[in-house]
């Protein structure tokens, strides 16, 4: 293990332009926590306050009826799918399936990531086939898999025939002059979604708290580094930036013993080099949200870290290493936001009588 | 109108030995709000603050641990399934379907009830072939078309490998030697919904608040009981008490147009008293709560309501009756508990590593 150790001296100052890391001792890694939080910074960052979008701005009218929107129900084709099927705050934000099964029993091709941190990524989707949050919720609504609804418009009759909701879309887009529309569901929902950060220990850690980590996930984080994973695993999100063939040592079937080969982003662009080629996913929470891989093939996330040592990295982590990556992973799990963990009331389809009509 | 009303007059003394009640006029109640209170707490009377069971004691610790089990997907044949697949407390405890589906897509063959107000009834299901809400959670467990796992063992074995879950079982129980069983889970969900009380405007008229009510509820609440609704729906709950035969004056399905002709009771008992024969719902939440009927046959409030007054108890009620208790029963629409509307974090499927393993 020394000599793996070793190794890593040599491979750092060229990832971090010179920049002098010890390697942190197993008792613990006091004496180098400002150099650590340095790099940390560099290399990761803290979360932003809210993903914000030039395209989409975040205001409370719009994330209070989106976070409504998340939990509705009625807009689907068999009646039990919203947003929340496949995204359950009480599972981070994730199903705990390998593969997503939306309205009708239908299998989603993929596994569900966590809406958390989510909204800020290059693209939504494994494979980059929807643009960000908002078209992923707007082309949900129609998804054969997801929500199915046979038409935009049947989902917006239901979404008007519900007296609750036009009032709410009218408070959330108050220039629309007939706001229920699929456009401002898939804003407002892309606007809630874009106040779903979790912070954890590692921004604590980060905006100069060393108490914020324990030894292990400090020498963790190192070990994450210095192997590699944050060449792609970079950022406040720990991923999300980029698209990268899963696979480089070896197919990656061969390892996550995944039951079908996916074509990745090929399946998008036509493009061959973009064969078996995902997003790198956000890393945030990964502790919470097993099971792992593109297609939920791997349900231990120490399995999970070996195999893309072994695979994109062509390294073999030792037990400790593992362990002190999987210690590194958990201080990536975050505080859920209240506006998760309060489920709101969804307006009732009855018309609410407490007095006489008018004449 | 005035005709109905004068027949109201004579039925009123006979259903409450005697207490006389002016009908309140059109404009308000005030003069005879202490007569209609008295007559609201012998009819109806304020919800308790909990459900109690002598066979299961409600404490902290079950609570806690029912509540999350409650949200708990992981114990379903498919994975999609949970107590709140069925039983959304954004949609008042209920699913918004006219019949609930549980795993697999599989279709239920009634409503699914609410589940707030709901464990102090007779029994459990339309048709009480459950107990009570143990016995409906215990059952769920490996019900076909509900969690539908294939064993209760195969449930506890998914319980148990979830690292958190031993723990907050042995919190729960902590006689039993070894706690994580179906029964224990069982009373831990009961426990948890003998909580889910929802006190509404009704409970704080009776408690002497005569502005609780506007004066078509006081008026819709006189129509409810003079015209006879409350001969079945009474109690605190509005119901749940007794079993009683669905269609008096004719057939049901004449008037709800289900597609099924349900035997209802008679499948539990195989008497043929019991042909059509359903237990009396909870009317509590009743505004919030739609489709209606065992069936789910009837989307609006409005409808059931007549349905009832002709089908039950040979009465045609005015648009102004029917609005009237429609307005009544807003007066059940209640407060959800806290507990409810807090998403509980589930236990992670993975170890949480944060230090190193000690030797």
């Amino acid at each position: 293990m020394s000599a793996r150790r070793l190794n890593f001296y040599f491979v750092f100052p060229i990832f971090f332009g010179g920049v002098s890391l010890a390697a942190p001792t197993a008792a613990g890694a006091g004496e180098n926590d400002s150099g650590l939080m340095e790099i940390a910074l560099r290399t990761f960052g803290v979360l932003p306050a809210v993903m914000a979008s030039p395209k989409n701005d975040v205001t409370p009218e719009k994330t209070f009826l989106g976070r409504i929107l998340f939990f509705e129900t009625r807009i689907s084709k068999d009646g039990t799918a919203s947003c929340s099927r496949c995204h359950l705050f009480g599972l981070y934000g994730t199903d705990g399936l390998p593969l997503a099964i939306g309205n009708s029993c239908k299998v989603n091709p993929r596994n569900a990531p966590t809406v958390f941190n989510a909204a800020a990524q290059i693209s939504a989707h494994w494979v980059g086939n929807r643009t960000d949050v908002e078209d992923q919720a707007k082309q949900a609504l129609v998804g054969p898999v997801s929500l199915g609804m046979p038409s935009y418009d049947s989902a917006m009759k239901v979404l008007k025939s519900i007296p609750g909701y036009p009032p709410l879309f009218r408070a959330a887009f108050p220039k629309s002059a007939d706001p229920v529309t699929p456009e401002n569901f898939a804003l407002a929902i892309g606007a809630f979604e874009r106040t779903l950060v979790t912070p954890g220990p590692l921004d604590t850690f980060e905006n100069g708290d060393a108490s914020a980590l324990s030894a292990a996930q400090k020498t963790g984080m190192n070990v994450f580094i210095v192997a590699g994973c944050s060449n792609c695993h970079n950022g406040p999100y720990l991923g999300g930036q980029e698209y990268k063939k899963f696979g480089i040592k070896e197919p990656y079937w061969i390892s996550t013993k995944s039951a079908t080969k996916d074509l990745g982003r090929f399946i998008v662009t036509g493009d061959e080099s973009d064969k078996y080629v995902f997003k790198v996913p956000v890393l945030r929470n990964i502790a919470m949200t097993a099971p792992y891989f593109h297609d939920g093939s791997v349900a231990s996330l120490d399995t999970a870290v070996r195999i893309m040592a072994r695979v994109q990295l062509d390294k073999e982590l030792s037990e400790m290493q593992v362990s002190d990556v999987m210690a590194f992973f958990n201080a990536l799990t975050g505080t859920i936001p209240d506006s998760c963990l309060r489920v709101p009331v969804l307006p009732p389809s009855q018309p609410q009588v407490t007095k006489r009509p008018s004449k």
